[in-house]
């Protein structure tokens, strides 16, 4: 795997001169809250004081999981493919919320185990037909995980090219709450009572069973200390090829919309491998998935929503993302007091 | 003023009939959450098990308050009109903000002290150039409260009867937070203290002038127990008609929008005068003015967005305005388990 040179977005001057032009605006200072930070963030992430958003993309990445064999989840495992079926058919929640906000959805097969027919919409990078079970053996070798993380740097690159400069990432692959659980114990040394929770929806019997599984897991992955070899051990190969997909897509110096607690597991990761990536990172909301706040707060993270969501497919973001539009726009399209003849403050 | 004719929305059946429907899309039961609960309550007030949204606008209800007198803003009283100006010319905030939500804007003056030439966007209902000082005496006569009143109501009406089902409501007036929270104080009982906050961004002295203004004016209002008195001796134009348009649009079955502090003082009054108004309503944000939490607290409301936005103009319900048409969107446009071919829980 190539190393990836991430700078950090810090920029004193270009800072000043975000918020004079922000200031400067028909409003009291300050008044646009957390949208000022985003307009700021996302100036110093395009180094531009008139920063904009061009062909914005939500990936979906869809992989199965191995671990599933342990009982971890309440929906059985062909739904993975079921349901990239159904956003290729564009019947799902992340279908609706990313053509409204305007976000071109597509679809990554990054290891589900089902043969797809081609479909524009589909990308194909199967690394296999799911991962293998982490209870007992390590999710992935270490070639696949590089494997994954250049699958993913690879997209994002490509995207790069076309314009696009900002990605919002969303995933799907029954189990897989059980890896990121599992990734975020290992990485953040949180217990992992705070780092576990009922992903779609298991029951108390449920929930105990995932706890056993993963904690069994982590004392027989405890060697695994490079993020890479946490990764090929507890994680998924979706989880895998976003962390390369962010990684890239910092380096090329786009925006970065983290969605829930899967695609954080995949931040957790990157930020392990460059710890830069964060400042590219606007976080979408706080999912109702027990540990994603713990996961936030490991990351400092502000998220714009909190609606109680806990689907996944990149929804949280698609959610959000007007709102990053919406602070490009008020920084692009607002007059000032002087354009507009307003009197400032007495 | 006519009584309104406000039914609760609650219908058990079709609320069911919602849950049901919802339960049966592609997703983990539950996790679209607050969502969910918006589709759920679109449908209610529309009594419909397929609500849409339909040619949704935002007014701006403008107007100038006479207790601007007291120094208690941080902004000359002009700004009211040169941010009408600024409206019309589609350099403001809330500009940016409906246009990308794809919320028509109107404003409407409602009492502002300037003299506009016509405008396609501008809705003339002026009451008078500006209330009076509620410092000293009653900020409006019963009758122009009232004339206030049926504005915003016939305005409602009218957009009702050209198809509009959603309005979203946002307003300006320098000094009409001091106005807002003196009728917030007046209205819930609680104490001043709470009800109070920096508006535009007055410093602890402006504040504390406020504090002393407000006390006093309370004193001289004690009397002003009905509604209408109490938002003749304390209002703003602006305000009034507020309360008469979602008075009216509550009445027309329409879904009401509610922006941040001041428009929840009008609503403030709309409930006194009628309960089951609040059935109607969906909360955009919780505003950073300080006030406001216990407004949202006194309403039992969970607003969608928590950003510190504290600009007002409508700003905040054109932000929330898109997660209101995912809600219906989702509801419309996804799958459900058996039409996608999806398994559902083991």
């Amino acid at each position: 795997m190539m190393p990836f040179d991430i700078g950090a977005i810090a920029d004193a001057g270009l800072q000043q001169q975000l918020t004079a032009k922000i200031d400067a605006k028909t409003k009291p200072p300050g008044s646009l809250g957390q949208l000022e930070s985003i307009a700021i963030q996302l100036g110093l992430i395009q180094g531009s004081s008139t920063p904009r958003i061009v062909a914005p993309h939500l990936l979906v990445f869809a992989a199965d999981h191995g671990i599933t064999a342990e009982g971890v989840s309440a929906y059985p495992q062909e739904v993975t493919w079921q349901m990239v079926m159904n956003y290729l058919a564009r019947g799902a929640a992340v279908n609706v919320f990313a053509s409204a906000a305007g976000l071109t959805l597509k679809v990554v097969d990054a290891g589900v185990s089902h043969a797809f027919d081609p479909h524009p919409d589909l990308v194909d990078r199967k690394i296999a037909a799911g991962t293998r079970n982490f209870a007992h053996e390590a999710a992935m070798s270490m070639a696949q995980a590089e494997q994954a993380i250049d699958a993913g740097a690879t997209l994002t690159r490509e995207l790069a090219r076309s314009g696009t400069n900002a990605i919002a990432f969303g995933e799907m692959g029954i189990g897989n709450t059980t890896a990121a659980s599992a990734l975020m114990a290992h990485l953040t040394g949180l217990p992992l009572g705070v780092c576990i929770g009922r992903g779609t929806g298991v029951d108390d019997h449920g929930l105990a069973r995932k706890h056993t599984v993963i904690e069994a897991a982590l004392a027989l992955h405890v060697g695994a200390r490079h993020p890479l070899d946490a990764l090929a051990a507890l994680g998924g190969f979706e989880i895998a090829m976003i962390s390369g997909a962010m990684l890239a897509a910092a380096e090329a110096r786009m925006v970065i919309l983290v969605d829930g607690f899967i695609v954080g597991s995949a931040l957790l990761v990157a930020q392990a491998l460059a710890p830069n990536v964060l400042d590219y990172c606007i976080f979408a909301h706080t999912s109702d998935e027990h540990g994603h706040a713990a996961m936030l707060g490991h990351f400092k993270a502000k998220p714009l929503l909190d609606l109680g969501l806990r689907l996944g497919e990149g929804t949280g973001a698609a959610l959000a993302f007007p709102l990053v539009k919406a602070a490009a726009g008020f920084l692009e399209s607002m007059a000032s007091f002087s354009q507009a003849g307003v009197a400032g403050r007495m």
